[in-house]
């Protein structure tokens, strides 16, 4: 099966954005077995987005639109390939019943040109948006299949992901699938882990290993082909077990597991509660934490002191400390846990301090991060690290690197495997 | 003057890596005011690729190609555009000494495959590489013109900027230039938007208006083609001023302004200090806030008060206030914006509460958002929002109408104009 990706859109070819529904499309295709051979991009022109169906008619199978289904007037994808196949738009009742409700929960009333959102082909197969109002389209005819999805990536991935995927696996039979296992790192380069795992990365075929770097992580992508889901786990098992038994300590979470993840799981598995002081990251951690579904029941929240002022005055961080030590130290990364700990009564408390950048922090130069981690009946930690991003990536990174060690004080305080 | 983009590599095909030299060589092209009008991405396939340099041909009078220079065998831009121009293939002494170099400098021997990457089309110009080994290649032929370019956009985007479009200039003599002005707009939907300012939308030819979604946020691009930036200002400026004069109340800023670098200029200007008290975004506002440099003189700091026993403890929120009124309420909104900006005696002080969902929360169903917004001087306000998103995506939300609202309200408080 060949497929094409035609992805529609003047704001592409003006360079304004990046064409990452392309990138995100041919991967899941490639998961599944079906080959993709041209990427295209066509504006909203339909004489042009004419042609472009024409000419993937010619040297593709599967033609997969993304973009132009929304409700402004160069929104023409649709309204081209209905014309193309000779089919009519017809509104779908489900559909609208979406949008209807969409502009009720939001209150606003609904303009005329929003209808638009409802036509699909006359025959085809809706594919139900969760995370916006166009839905997207499936229709066959002869032995091409056509998918129409919408631009937006938030729409889009999910939509292909749930509803194009099985929708093509349906048309065609399951081809020989292809089943990927992430594990996740923290804590290890990744030169350093392939030099550790070299034995194990050396003649695998299938599965296969391939290590993804990705700013301030590490992981390790098991792939295996087969016949079933079933088949494929039994490939990537055994390799996943021989990998743990080198690097296992470093492996904190699988697939989607995040850091903030894994910290939540096990914040609420035993009952512990966490508060946060920060000072660079103003609420980035606490945020990030935030954002776990059910964290509600451990997080009892915490405080922003930005400046020395606020370090003192709301967390009782003694001045002399700040002069002696300085506001970027491991001194300041303490108290502040400690003190955050206390005021919230928590079981863990979490401070960080440092030199966002880009200019130097009372006298560290940028990237200069202290961590602290306070924890009910144990010792007080703190580490430094040196980053050398921009402002915003230290700042992000710092809250990657203040979960990774929040989760090894959870491990010692109470025997937690990650 | 129409152009096509074409990226040569399997690994775009296979979804390994995303395409954005599509997106920087067209936006360059934009800039010096030649059209783009398709980007094509073929794999490493000498038949396939044929038969795109074919149809570019027949459909653009500048092909631009990237990737495939290197030496490994799957490596045939070169080779392939050679064979369809009719030109042998010639080895360039300068490419060959820089490779030399290069392999000199780091203290490897050179193995013969890199002999290849100094190979050029004969009579062609060649484009020196100094990111990078592999030198780009520029030749008319009738009237076409051939551009090819490394794929690593650490080489590409350099030799683009400084190689590239002066001999694509010097070829066909400064085109018309494109100047584009964004709008950015808060608190209307593209859809009423569009409808508002139809009149005029309808028979725009030069300067374009196009209307931009993106999530949480409306952008209008205005675009204008004139011979220098002077004439192309000229054009934009009257249709800037029909659309404020419209919708002037929803545009916060322009080109590369965000709600929080607008928020923080006026901050700035006007030596005021700003805390927050954060339920729901759980620090997310105040992270906002920190991402711009410069802040640390405005934000003082604030607090994450995440369950009501914080509310209460950290803020003194009466606790018959949060029985009577509920957690995600008017009255709760703008008792956390009162009292934190009390607590770190601030200008300005922003409270947050809500469901962020997915769970309803105190009652409420999830995207129910309060935002209360305390100013020295001025009497609180506070907004209701009705969200319709994933858990974070409501956050994120919420983060940019509290921008919006605090903008407002400054306005209120010092006759500020967006």
């Amino acid at each position: 099966m060949r497929a094409e990706v035609i992805a529609v859109g003047s704001e592409l070819l003006l360079g304004q954005i990046t064409n990452t529904n392309a990138k995100f499309i041919s991967g899941r295709l490639a998961d599944v077995g079906i080959d993709v051979y041209y990427h295209t991009v066509v504006g909203d022109n339909p004489e042009r987005l004419a042609q472009t169906i024409q000419l993937a008619q010619q040297r593709a199978d599967i033609l997969i639109f993304s973009g132009g289904l929304g409700p402004t007037k160069d929104d023409l994808t649709k309204q081209t390939i209905a014309k193309e196949l000779g089919r009519e738009l017809v509104s779908d009742p489900e559909a609208m019943e979406t949008i209807q409700q969409y502009f009720k929960h939001v209150g606003k009333v609904m303009t005329e040109n929003n209808k638009q959102q409802a036509l699909v082909l006359e025959g085809a197969t809706v594919l139900p948006n969760r995370h916006g109002m166009a839905p997207g389209i499936a229709i066959g005819k002869e032995d091409k299949q056509y998918i129409l999805l919408p631009g937006p990536p938030s729409e889009l991935e999910p939509m292909f992901e749930n509803e194009a995927i099985p929708y093509l696996l349906s048309v065609y039979g399951r081809q020989d699938i292809i089943v990927s296992k992430v594990l996740k790192l923290q804590g290890i380069g990744e030169s350093e882990l392939e030099v550790r795992i070299q034995s194990i990365l050396e003649n695998q075929t299938n599965p296969t290993i391939a290590p993804l770097a990705s700013p301030g992580m590490v992981k390790l992508r098991i792939t295996a082909k087969a016949k079933s889901e079933e088949e494929a786990e039994k490939l990537i098992l055994p390799v996943e077990q021989q990998i743990r038994a080198i690097v296992g300590d470093f492996i904190y979470g699988v697939d989607d597991d995040t850091l903030s993840s894994k910290a939540t799981e096990l914040l609420l598995q035993n009952d512990w509660s966490i508060s946060a002081a920060e000072s660079l990251t103003s609420g980035m951690f606490m945020a990030e934490l935030g954002s776990e579904s059910g964290i509600g029941n451990a997080l009892k929240g915490g405080v922003v002191v930005y400046n020395a002022q606020a370090k003192v005055e709301q967390l009782n961080i003694s001045p002399s400390l700040l002069d002696f030590h300085g506001i970027v130290s491991a001194e300041c990364a303490e108290a502040l846990a400690e003190n955050v700990q206390r005021k919230f009564d928590t079981t863990f408390g979490v401070g960080l301090t440092g030199a966002a950048g880009p200019e130097p922090h009372d006298g560290q130069p940028p990237g200069t991060v202290w961590i602290g981690i306070a924890a009910e009946g144990l010792e007080t930690v703190s580490y430094k690290l040196q980053l050398s991003g921009t402002r915003n990536s230290n700042r992000k990174r710092s809250v990657q690197f203040a979960l990774h060690y929040l989760i090894q004080k959870m491990k010692e305080k109470k025997e937690v495997k990650y």
